[in-house]
């Protein structure tokens, strides 16, 4: 399938990665389309002429593009961007270039001008993916993954035991889409609670402070949460 | 040892009714004297008179009172109010009556006023537990078990594996008797993160929203998250 990412962070490049490795199509971008293009190697994540020479062995073209670019390219189109610049980034993409497409929001709104640790930029009454949904009405967002580091995101058998992955938005077809083939059949997802329409995006968002303090109490970023019922 | 619980509703009860089961001397309390005293069976939870009868076998007298009362009762302090009534019943308890004990804040601070779900009346950069340290410098406040249902709280066991509770607070001793007494040698906790200062009570605060997301999601309040990581 052909997928957008609205980004070129790590969080971007870890899912490029991983959908590149399932025989996607892959755009990655960015708002300066030569500094997407330039992004050098970082890490153990493939630099975008690495992505751009995997997918030409697979007969493809797509590898780093503008915003725009990126969101023509995708059948589903991910934003994988930092949430404070999302809305400006989506702007750039382009609602026509969005409409009746799936669009997965992974996003924190983080806001570091109080230093550490950041607070967030949206919540309680408003959520980030909100302002998405309200701001690109012909869009189907769906939040999910956002609750999660982007390795744990897209290798969730990485942890010890199967942990939970939460899905929340408006179209019930994309949030079914997401659930069983992006998360379940492509990322290998054992447990995926759809949590509600798309305010409840603003629960999903409203976990980022306390895993940033699990992050600290455990020493790692690679962890997540498993819900426990009664049996 | 003497426990004195701040609030006379299900929480209370329920904590009250297992800690008098524990052997301990426990005092629920109410604004209005004659509520606390007056108040009836609710399901299985004991009713005042309940708490009475079998702390008089116990040899012990105290079961229902103020919140001057309980605060007065209390070795330890257990702040079981409904959050947006919190710190006007603990100024009632007494300030004098809470210095150098150690307060545990279990409260979530759910705002109605705009219908369900209700929202939080602090959050992000702020927090009940942090308002409640500051209105109360010489009490020893530790937040812990507001992320989980009263009947969870006090029996983790009930669900089929084990879970994660947390604390957050200042006093490094009163968070230790809180993890090691409280938590995992009274009511059965295994897995007990401290996530921090006082300020972290701010993220367990946070889980709210989501946690009533997943009563709905899952069909039961007794749930609870368990923290896994990457071995």
């Amino acid at each position: 399938m052909d997928i957008g990412i609205i980004g070129s962070g790590t969080v971007a490049r870890t899912l490029a990665a991983k959908l590149l490795e399932l025989g996607h199509s892959v755009m990655i971008s960015s708002r300066d389309t030569s500094l997407a293009k330039d992004l050098g190697r970082r890490g153990t994540l493939p630099s975008a002429d690495d992505f751009a020479a995997a997918q030409r062995e697979l007969g493809r073209e797509a590898a780093a593009g503008s915003f725009a670019d990126a969101a023509v390219h995708g059948e589903v189109v991910i934003n994988a961007t930092a949430g404070g610049h999302s809305l400006e980034a989506l702007e750039a993409a382009g609602a026509a270039n969005l409409a009746g497409k799936i669009l997965v929001d992974l996003a924190n709104a983080l806001d570091f001008s109080g230093g550490m640790p950041p607070t967030l930029l949206f919540c309680n009454t408003d959520s980030l993916a909100e302002r998405i949904q309200a701001a690109f009405p012909e869009a189907r967002v769906v939040k999910t993954l956002n609750t999660a580091n982007a390795v744990v995101m897209v290798d969730p058998a990485r942890l010890g035991e199967p942990t939970t992955m939460f899905v929340a938005g408006d179209d019930r077809e994309a949030k079914e889409w997401v659930r069983t083939e992006l998360l379940e059949s492509w990322f290998g997802w054992r447990q995926v609670l759809d949590v509600g329409d798309i305010t409840a995006a603003r629960g999903l968002e409203m976990w980022m402070p306390l895993w940033l303090r699990l992050m600290g109490a455990t020493g790692t970023p690679w962890f997540n949460l498993r819900i426990v019922t009664a049996s």
